[in-house]
């Protein structure tokens, strides 16, 4: 197998075939004759409507660790199998994502990306061993490149492969870097005392800290959920080939395929122990998907939650100033607009619509097929995505930066007739309430309003009334 | 034809027959076989699950219109036509809600509950003639009550007259009331000036006014959408029969029961043009609960809106003041929880759900027939229920008792530093600019700042900043 | 504490008060003023949107294990504490379920049905302590029925109380026996052959018993998931009264009710550990609902897959025979309308458009409380609720029932084409294919066009094409 | 004013500032600091995130028409508004799409894409008009690009652009050229007599022509709702400036530029009645996504129909034949999968989960402003776009390309036993059951078994079976 450099070197088009006869292809490309009539026939919307790269990668994984275990088993000639491993390694990198064309609206089976990747593997593969591309090359797309699976089985195998690594390593780890933000400030303000809201009403008093822990906690149970999640998605379809027996499979086949991509991900995956089950619906998916909507449904609390707190600067609540990352009005300062608050609203907003899609999507299989699977997936991944992404520029453009009003949150805490509950204790309940309503009526302070009263002075307010006895203990973070 | 009280005057049971035999019916109920086998089958649920009363309701006029029509082309005995009219005016009325037991999940073409109303008004027409109730009846089910119809076209039918009775008699009164009201407010404070808020940052003055009249706005079109959206359920599938070729329907007949029935619900319903389409699909009621929808959207950031703009009494932005309608805090005066305005967001959420849930089972016709209309009719009539009944509440206890904080109101457009801006033209950019930021860093009102800057006294600055004459002239309502 | 039948022996109204005032309620019922004021000023919407049985049930728990620990504490007289736990089980058995009558749609907090459990315990209480009911009672609606907690934690603990009460003793049984009778099926027609379908066109052949497995298999993979979804509606919010710092409960309260709870009611249940997050959302509420829509996926699916393979009698594909519950044609015989698959269809529909508003609802909480609480566990509990009876119908009336149409299934094996891969080994793939080709054209059995060809004689065909050959292993179960 | 080809002609990076100061943008592009910043802050997503390019467009007419009413109105240097409409005629034709790189998930309002526009309109007519790009350009973005203009007031005029025109010049047309293909099936097929079914089984019979007019007919009905929709979207915000009250904009500006875009765009705009609704909500795009998802709700009960009505080609239904496209099964003849019909159900799924987001984003406007804007713009113009692409390619690949299987079609009618009523009339209906009995049970056709019984012979059997006199008159098309 020869080094050789990612590239047709041709132009113009060549010939490719498949059963129903031959097509033109453009030659600067690898994928062959199917790819090329689902081009033709599919042309269904923009760039946003591709079938996102990391399907194709999660192939890659699929077709090498095929190719490994059919060589082991020595049903593929281990130069072939060493050549599509190279081929798909060179997939799995990103290096051929524009040989990755086509939409996700295509065949509900995604039978047509399984061939994109067949014949992109076949034809590089066959180049480097020194072969042609297209007709005459030394690689079959499904002989060889697809031997012992269908599209019913490894497109199944390569979506759950997909939303895997994606959790793995990007939507999980930034969702984790949020949360340990948002828990930083919890710890940092845990003594700060601030009036509490409820039905968006004055309320009793809680600290800071435990307002942020909350929002904390709510990200740490998502997050277990949807790493929970996560073990339906280790279950992989491969060796259930046509409808679920495995027909042209080798005996031991699903095992050895699941052991290898496990170990080329790097990740538990295992054979789905049902193959009907695993062709004819895509439960794991949809399980998967309300792990991803269950971080959205805390986030879109959170989000709005400090923007309201934010809100002002003179005419809002006004307790946390956000950090300023674009302009806002030039001539009135500290108008900052809560924009990552905002994108990260839409964003959750996108994902419950994405959510709904998939459920519906998910439970439409029919008998022994399943034939939504790109819609499915081109979601899951796109949620995972953006959720991810957006975490973190929600992080470092917003919690990281933002700041307490600390005279504000004073302010307001002294301002409330919420305090008054404190007072009962020491001069009765009815006089306490006839404090509060004077306070209410003309418009003072509580302590205003006491003193006034004449049935407590200074001194004695101030010692009934200390709003940091009333928040009890910081949960644990 | 006896004039006799409602009443089977029998307890125990009665054997009750159809096709597939005999079965005991509580003999103190009119309905017949095919009634209590649903029962039977399809306990699924509890009272919330049962058919609403409108679906009833509307089979009364389509069963009176057939027998009035069967009988004026003399297919139908003229005393049996009488005796069903009678009896189908009963059920119209809700005399006989309790005749009508079955839940909504049963059979996807609604056939068990229009072989209810066809069982009750047998018997009860029969009983009418002075005959027996059960076995012997004069007047059939099938054969007299049923005559020219299936349920697939009847049920259909029930369907639209019941969506539009609700519509015209109940929802569309109830939220014109609540955007009179809602006009009512925005005329009557069309000029107190306040502070704008976008990205619920301070932005420039508009009047209280003109933001009622944008949600009014907001209501006049949602309910021109759904006006709108009532063309469709005119339209009447009756005649269409079995798959809709109206195979058993003598000709003219859909057009005779549709104008016979506009007649008896005083509404000008309609054949429909294409009996297939009305049969495979129930396009016009997604239509319609889409209009809901709409109605719903409007209603969710109309409520949101005034609960914000009611927080506080002390911490939160307090232009709005609510009545008071349930004990608040005891001791705490002016804490008004926005009950209705909670109730309401509840009820739009739940059209939002039932939306989704309409939509879907509107996809899912089959071929001839689309069996999710009990699905289909129960979201809608409940959403339009809801809906209505939540829009008359919140305008009797909400709308029409909230008063203006005019004090607050002042306060928060007093203090904004956007008024800055009609500092500009007077002293110019830079000067107006230093005094926002002086105000900003020091706490102070505007005012304040530019008068402790020297460049402008406080009659030109009075002169200067008039918030009134930046809010432009109030819309047409 | 007397021994005293349920009623209050009055008719007409009496006074009851609150912090308002008075005002007059039915003197039949126990409740009081807060739940007459409710009545008023929420009636929206008809007996479908009444709250559901299971809160006053789950309250029942709550106020008795609050009333425990609170005498235990010396806190609460023992007798009133007694009497307080003996109107509290009776509130849970359902005696008094129409003392509960209030509507869904009132305050987000459910403030308004805790305090229609404060005012019925209490008044049963007091009169079960030979006291009176109303002015001059024994038992205090809040300060004794209520002492230590507030709406806002009781309410959400109710709501995890009623929802896991539900799952366990009547959804998850219920599904259970239905995944247990699809077992059933699949082990008893383990060895049928069959022809499988892909993308609804012919495919390679599978068993009977495999096909059922798959949705065995989907089924205890959803039952799984909401099995593991209960954990989080494990944790109580009890404890954190107004805002979740617990502010007017003693220390351990919250630990001693959760215990408490637990001990009554036989469930596992926990105080949460973080009352902010407790009070501020409803997280868990929303993941348990992505479990119950999780088995609506799967059995849309199911469903869906029966009613096909069950079409016809004679122009559909007829593989399975269903057993008739109702009467179809009475002059066709064979026509048996899936109406158990309709009915199951259209619940797992409402529960995608339930979800939807649960997801929606849940993201809503605002600052430290989320006031979307009644409609989140209305749609849970009717969710819950109409999943488990439909299980239970869709498995008495027809899964049990189900038989096979044996000679159909092996009629359509046998006209199949896909059976000719079986041919290539023997004859080669060329011959194979212009069998198979000519048995296209002519409309004939592959056999007979096989024999035909004079490539192969019958014998060697029936060695050849052994479909019981190419199905693989049946799964285990 | 210059004729130059687009391109800066610069490599490396070039220094653009607004009010935050400076920062470093790509040379070799048109747009300034705030769309940099943006780049910088709002990386969320891959290239399914990027705004769509209808927006840039759309903001090309609000640029131009803004232009010439400025400077018709004397506020704007005729030079100046000329190169603004030049380069603003180059962002409508497409030729500056890689100058819009920004995310949808940005802040709410879209300030950040209208300050996109604004730069590099304002550098592209600085270079028309001989000047620099960047720093001491000859046209300002705020000031001359942006006059009397606000992102508040343009970005919702963009999104209503950008809609209308989607909808007009590709959604619509497309998806009257599928209803016009539909309808030529309808009328070809108009005397083709098949069998019904509904709930899936067998039913009484109708023709080919009418089960397609049915379809069309839902297609006609959806189509006039979504025109219907139009209406709201034809008004247009622009003139509101940041709050709705007009600050900023001259008298008539709001008339003025509504006029000049319907000229520039042609199509019927006009100016918003109230600009506080047209800002605080978006409702017209809530109900124009409505219209989308009427489309989708009818194309997937069609598409459904026709891959189940194709099913087979043994085992199924097999009534229709599908043109093959891609490769089907190389060895099994006749088995062709749906895939257009597959493609068809993912888009409309996506549409309905597309619909459910953006009726929630529709719902969360806050006071004076909606900011969900972009993530609702997003989600129109995609399910504009992909319902009419996938409208098109399913026309052309299937719809037009389909084929009766007039034998089968025969054969199932034959074989039916509903036509068994066609016999009642002539024998008595006993005899007539009992003969279909007997056909039933020995799987006999009903003519056989007609004939066996005796009571009736050959000729009058086929005199009375006629089922061509069983399906009423073609509806209108």
């Amino acid at each position: 197998m020869q080094k050789l450099p990612i590239g047709t070197n041709a132009t113009g088009s060549r010939a490719e075939s498949d059963s129903m006869g031959q097509i033109e292809v453009p030659a600067a490309h690898y994928w062959g004759a199917q790819t090329q009539r689902s081009l033709l026939h599919f042309s269904i919307g923009t760039a946003a409507d591709r079938m996102p790269a990391g399907i194709p990668h999660a192939f890659g994984y699929v077709k090498k660790a095929a190719a490994l275990v059919n060589a082991r088993a020595g049903r593929l000639d281990q130069a072939k199998a060493e050549a599509i491993a190279a081929a798909a390694d060179e997939v799995i990198s990103g290096a051929l994502d524009d040989e990755f064309p086509l939409f996700v609206w295509q065949t509900g089976s995604g039978t047509q990306t399984n061939m994109n990747a067949n014949e992109v593997i076949a034809n590089r593969a066959s180049q480097l061993l020194g072969g042609k591309i297209g007709a005459g090359r030394l690689v079959h797309p499904n002989d060889d490149v697809n031997m012992a699976q269908s599209s019913n089985d490894t497109f199944p195998t390569a979506m759950h492969v997909a939303a895997v690594l994606e959790l793995r390593h990007r939507t999980i780890p930034s969702l984790e870097a949020l949360t340990a933000a948002i828990e930083d400030k919890a710890r940092l303000w845990a003594d700060v005392v601030k009036i509490g809201r409820t039905h968006l009403q004055d309320a009793v008093p809680l600290t800071v800290g435990q307002e942020w822990s909350g929002w904390a906690r709510q990200m740490r149970d998502a997050l277990a959920n949807l790493e929970r999640s996560i073990d339906g998605l280790l279950e992989l379809a491969a060796g259930g080939t046509a409808v679920g027996t495995g027909l042209n499979a080798p005996a031991g086949f699903a095992e050895a395929i699941a052991e290898e991509i496990a170990t080329l991900a790097g990740q538990p995956f295992r054979t789905a122990p049902n193959k009907f089950a695993a062709l004819g619906g895509l439960d794991a998916m949809v399980a998967g998907m309300a792990g991803l909507r269950g971080v959205a449904v805390a986030l879109l609390k959170i989000a709005n939650d400090i923007r309201w707190l934010a809100s002002g600067p003179r005419c809002g609540l006004g307790e946390l100033t956000l950090p300023e990352n674009e302009p806002g009005s030039s001539i009135m300062p500290g108008k900052v607009n809560p924009t990552q608050c905002e994108a990260m609203v839409m964003v959750c907003t996108q994902v419950l619509g994405e959510d709904a899609a998939v459920a519906f999507a998910g439970s439409q299989g029919q008998l022994n097929l399943n034939v939504m699977r790109p819609v499915i997936i081109m979601n899951f991944l796109r949620s995972a995505r953006i959720l991810g992404d957006a975490a973190g520029t929600f992080r470092r453009y917003t919690i990281e930066g933002t700041e307490l009003n600390r005279a504000r949150i004073a302010e307001l805490l002294d301002r409330s007739l919420m305090l008054v509950t404190a007072l009962a204790p020491v001069i009765g309940y009815d006089k306490a309430a006839k404090i509060a309503h004077k306070a209410h009526v003309e418009g003072s302070t509580l302590r205003e309003a006491a003193l006034a009263s004449g049935w407590i002075d200074g001194p004695a307010f101030d010692e009934a009334v200390r709003p940091e006895l009333m928040v009890g203990p910081m949960p644990a973070i």
